[in-house]
């Protein structure tokens, strides 16, 4: 099967190579990017004498005529207008960017301050959570790739919010992100001697995750109220955690709702609850697909405490993609995304 | 003025030498540790040149004779023994551990897991949060220097604690901090190859600093709950933030939180409520005594997040200290800590 | 084909494992370690849900008996032991120590300062440097995996040393390393806060990887004076490089020069000569086993630049012993090997 | 005493201001940039309270009528044109730049690739190096204040070279640097996720510290012959070593080459030289103005290893261009300098 990314110079659109270069099914037909047409190790020489492709200019009709998929691995604001010119084309589009994943109008203007795509094709649009959306995503010709936090967040979520044990107005996500989040855009902000040695804290109660969250968690029960959201940044490259705060409705123990998220998670190849006690730190997902999840009751105050993580290049962007496409064509889940986590 | 440091083979301790060997008015009388007697910069090279003390055995009577004060950076479970034996002496004693910090009985043994120090000693020491607590600090005898993630988050939230503008049972601290927290000792957690390129969460729901922060809240406001309090590990080594989030009891502008955090510190010298929209990242306090303090309300959800970052080492514990014994014996508050942040 | 790993709780045997799951011919029958019998994930939670093994006690007879091959990642002066105990057994040793490098005698007393190993089997031992070595590989029974800084070093010179290019007497290696090359040990050295935003030199002319650079050199060019070798310490978990500086006999270009370690090179899919003007910097193999080099001649000087990174723990340690496992089976060399670098 | 500072967003600049700040002769007129009239807070916030100075444009007439010495933290090419704006005026002009260093023609232009400055004021340029050309900087009005890489290389070399121990066509100097050398300007090379575990050389053979090193050197021994310069970005903020190599003339022992340089550093009190056993590590001299030298004769080769650290913001530039100040202005060398090294 042949794919094409559109995007490969960020670090999303890498990391979709380094997964697309070894997937037994997938092949990479062509590469593609509004920068110059060169060999892609010149852009990243560690791909030297491994990936020979050239990056070519966008070309739509090619693209779609000759391969099966493409991967959006561009920006928001950019991906709403390739998103357009593919929409009429046979081709299964996989957009990694947050342009088609806000449903309620107006939401994305505000959060993104950006024009928002067609609104057709958000409609059309499936939230490629993999873990909970998989049935749409199977029909799906349009997939909107979660966001990276939305990703940590929502699957640490899920379960309790579903099954109600939640009081709506006490989610706090308190998240934590490496620096490829951010790409590699210059901006003085992402300089080595900025962020080394450093940490801060970014787009106060603004950050353009919180409206996803929020849609996803509203799909699963409609009772949840605004949340409160804060993003940090590490001074790290890979990797996001979510230190979730939530009030439970009654008195349970971890050990009830460990086995509420093991059992939600059982089919889930890529979720690892951890067992009680045992809570993940981030390098322990690094390079892999994996969410792992900790879990803890305070009894003094009735709050459970959730921790997720994940890689923010693989099951925060690149991974996950892969792992919609592999769901899209019915393929197994993890085709091609059994690495595991480089440690240390 | 003449001190003498306890535990100078520690990061705190050795942070102390660094404030105290240019301090114009105390000065280094003599420097001890468990350790054997060699010339510090056998322990550390940086001192090579500078400060040709040699570590001596700890002689209470010697110390209490020719000093005016000992500042202990000893662990919790040691400076309990020391303070003992300098309780019928001479000499004003600044406790850098936990071990005189709770006054409720039973709460030491719960949290910290080991024997209490003497219950009389532990009533007569003033808990040193400097800005909070002067009054009481130039009158006393015996300093119970607060810990770092306590001093970030108190005084985050002594204003609005103080003026019952929250929610009693909202309170959520989130903490990060460097490794230079957990000193030298030697554990695999500590390791390069463990904390680099990772971010952990540790001690969840029972970190030590849990009581000494609710019962400075309490002295506060009676009628604050148990608090949720995280601690996380950042692949750094100097320096803490706390992001915590309250509940507000009504509708309150960021403004007029802003206005009254810099009314209750217009006085204080060592804390920077920083202007509207800009918050403090944990690089820019890096080697001073300051605590930078950004704060911002949230109309979606009533929630203030206050992000209050300070180096753990400086007003964590060496700074802050020195800062307890200039306000002890009647100095300016800001003697030998004018130092600038570092950076970058 | 079965394959046994003692010594998996250090960072080489955890690569090990990395590798082995995944590859297609080998699969991992028993891990072994001198530590508790606990399932590996309690050792590294990484692992959780992906490798059910239990770590088990040391059983030689079981293990020649079982597997067909065995590997040693375990320290120097601990190899030396456990390959006396397999020797008169039937199966295939790979040691990731330094025990059986050396073959002059007294070198492994004077530079490792411990008993020396059973002399046969020294002698027996095949240096397996796989591009070089390929052939002695084939035919042996017991290997001596190369130490990390000496195979980026000897990749480095290999091509100019045999086509005797060189001055024999100017070969100055400037060698630098991440912090896993000294394993997980606990020392002062290696804790976080020690390494973090610091860069050490040491054991200045005293590092025990000097004599197995020498003696492979000699064995390529008898003339060989010995070499200047300093080795530092980078403030990052993974990668070497090697600077080495040596003057040229003559006259040559970079470009000719360049021609040289390509052909050197053309059959050997790991050793990647970067074009003129493209130097390799560590991250470019992080996590896969290519050794990387870059040369430049300087006019002014006479002098040869050659640049050599490679992964410590992949072609310096665990990359190379399967390499050479692949070679010892017949096997295609590259088989289980072929991730490509994780970048960024 | 007044001075001004013209290129303070830079990391040199913020560095001078740090240092400024707190001497105790020399007070802060006015800072300059080319940048925007704003407070120097808005571009560094950990001044904020602190430094409440406003950039302003550059006016050379009231410079140099209300302040007694200028330093230029401008970049090469910049500093050239503002030197000649000062030339006709009564004010002392230190420059952190590489524009005036080079006294040879064409060197500039060969190496810095850029339009030389004045060649009058190149001549009357006294080269900063403060420990060796203390005389001529007494009585200077334009110093040249030496590059970083330079600084480290030199000081670690003078005392060998002047007593002409070694092999004048031998030094081979192998730079590793912290990227705050690099300064604040974007490039994707200084991303943090580009830097952080990594290592690189760069410039190879082509680094302009060369041609000044060379001339320093010739100035100490006229027959020294073209050096080897290698420089490498380390993973870290602050710092510079040099591993500098060269081939001594007869047979020294390490202490008789220590004895040498001790002798020569005597009255240095920023040089500190190491006992025998003992080197120097990066952060060891952070934030202060430290050069510290360790030395090892290798009896196998006849090579002397000489391992010299500076903080490149300190003794590499701001530290340096006070302490040349300092002497300018016949004041204590170490007036406003003693800071200890920030450790860890």
């Amino acid at each position: 099967m042949k794919v094409s990314v559109i995007g490969t110079t960020g670090y999303g659109g890498v990391e979709l190579l380094r997964i697309l270069h070894r997937h037994p099914v997938f092949n990479i037909h062509s590469i593609h990017s509004t920068k110059e047409e060169v060999p892609i190790w010149n852009e990243y020489p560690h791909l030297y004498n491994i990936l020979e492709s050239q990056i070519e200019k966008i070309n739509f009709d090619r693209i779609s005529t000759e391969s099966d998929v493409v991967f959006l691995a561009t920006p928001s604001g950019v991906s709403s207008k390739l998103v357009d010119e593919f929409s009429d084309k046979d081709i299964k589009v996989i957009d990694l960017s947050g342009d088609l994943r806000l449903k309620k109008s107006g939401e994305y203007e505000r959060w993104y301050k950006k024009e928002p795509a067609n609104g057709q094709l958000i409609e059309e649009a499936v939230y490629g959570l993999s873990e909970w959306n998989k049935e749409q995503i199977k029909h799906s010709r349009l997939i909107a790739n979660p966001g990276c936090y939305a990703t940590s967040a929502l699957l640490g979520l899920a379960p309790v919010t579903k099954a109600r044990l939640i009081d709506t107005e006490s989610i706090i996500i308190d998240g934590k992100s490496g620096t490829s989040g951010a790409g590699k855009s210059l901006s003085k902000g992402s300089l080595f001697a900025e962020v080394n040695e450093n940490f801060k804290i970014y787009k106060v109660n603004e950050h353009q995750h919180t409206p996803e969250i929020e849609q996803q968690l509203l799909s699963w029960n409609e009772s949840i109220r605004p949340i409160t959201f804060s993003t940090h940044l590490l001074p790290m490259t890979r990797g996001i955690m979510t230190t979730i705060y939530v009030k439970l409705r009654g008195r349970y123990s971890t050990e009830q709702i460990l086995d509420l998220y093991n059992e939600s998670y059982l089919n889930a190849p890529f979720v690892r609850v951890r067992p009680l006690g045992s809570y993940p730190s981030v390098k322990e997902v690094a390079g892999s697909n994996y969410c792992d999840i900790g879990l803890h009751v305070d009894e003094r105050t009735g709050r459970l405490t959730i921790v997720s993580v994940i890689d923010n290049l693989m099951k925060g962007a690149a991974g996950q993609a892969v792992q919609n496409a592999n769901i899209l064509f019915g393929l197994e889940e993890t085709l091609g995304l059994e690495m595991m986590p480089l440690y240390p």
